[in-house]
C-alpha cells in the first residue's frame, strides 16, 4: 500500500507532516492553534478550521472521522471546548473520542485535537 | 471501505461514539469507568468489562486486541491497575501499549483505557 | 486479515508486545529508554535505536513511519529532543506527530515515543 504524505512544513524544520495517508485512512497530526486566540472555545475553533482544511487537503471530511484525542491545557475549559466540537462534528457520522488534560507545547495553547478519518 | 459505528451516545449530547469500525479495525473511545469505584483497581475492572461489552457489540474480542493506551490519573496506581491488566489479557494475544499519567475528565476518575482490536 | 505479534515480553509479567502487525500496518508500543541516560536528548537517541531494532522485527523501517506521539516529562525539553527526531527521520518520509507534557512511568523516563509504520 502507497504512502501519500500532505503539508510538510518546508518552512521550518520538518518536524512532521500534517498528513499521512496509507490503507483508507487520513491520518492528521495533532493540532493546536496556528495563531492561539485568548479563549480555549476559540482555540477550538481554529483548531477545528485547520482540520477541516487538512481534511479537505486529504481528499476527505469531518464525515468521515474515525478516532480524535482531545487535550485539554485545564479541563475547567472542558464545557466551553466540548459545546464547540458538538457543533462541528456532523451528527450519526461522529467519531470516536479520547479527552485528558496535559502541558501543551507552548502556554499559549489551550487545546490540541489530533482525528483520523477514512478515505472516500 | 464502509465505516460502522456503535454505541452512539443518544441519550446525551452526542459527543463521541462508543466504537467506530473500519478497515477491518474497531476503534474504541477511551473509556473511564461510568459508576467510578473508590479505588483504580475496582475502575480497571469496570473499565475493562465496558470494554468487553463494546468489543462484543463490534463482533471481536479481547483476542484480537491491537493497541491500548492506559491512563492514570495517579501514578502511583501502577501497579494496581497491571495487576488486574494481566489478569484480563489474553496471553499470547496481548496488544501493545503506551502509558503516561494525566488528569481525567472528572476527580473521580482514577483510570481510562483506549483500546483498538482486529475484527475476526 | 492476520495478526502478527512481535516481541512479547516473557522475561516479566506480559503486559504488552513490543509490536503488532495487522492490515499492513505496525503498531509500535510507546517505547521509553530501557537504561534511561541522565538527559533527554541522550534518551530520545535510545529510543529511536530501540525503535528502529523493532521497526526492523516488524520487517519495515523509519521511512515507512506514518504517526508518531512524543511524550515529555518536561516540555522545557522541547528543543532538544526535537533536535534529536529532525537527525533522525527520513526528510520526505516524515510521519504525522502530536506532542504533549506527561509524567512518565518512572521518574527517570524523561522521554517517551510511539509509532506506527506502514509494511513494504
Amino acid at each position: 500500500m502507497t504512502i501519500q504524505r500532505i503539508g510538510l512544513r518546508p518552512e521550518k524544520s520538518p518536524l512532521y507532516n500534517k498528513a499521512v495517508i496509507h490503507g483508507g485512512v487520513a491520518y492528521l497530526a495533532g493540532q493546536v492553534a496556528v495563531n492561539p486566540a485568548p479563549t480555549a472555545a476559540e482555540q477550538t475553533r481554529q483548531i477545528l478550521a485547520q482540520i477541516d482544511d487538512y481534511l479537505s487537503q486529504c481528499g476527505t471530511d469531518k464525515s468521515r472521522l474515525l478516532t480524535a484525542t482531545v487535550l485539554f491545557a485545564d479541563m475547567r475549559d472542558y464545557a466551553a471546548v466540548n459545546e464547540v466540537w458538538d457543533a462541528w462534528v456532523v451528527p450519526g457520522s461522529i467519531p470516536t473520542r479520547t479527552a485528558f488534560e496535559a502541558k501543551l507545547v507552548t502556554q499559549h495553547n489551550l487545546v490540541a485535537i489530533q482525528v483520523s478519518a477514512a478515505m472516500p
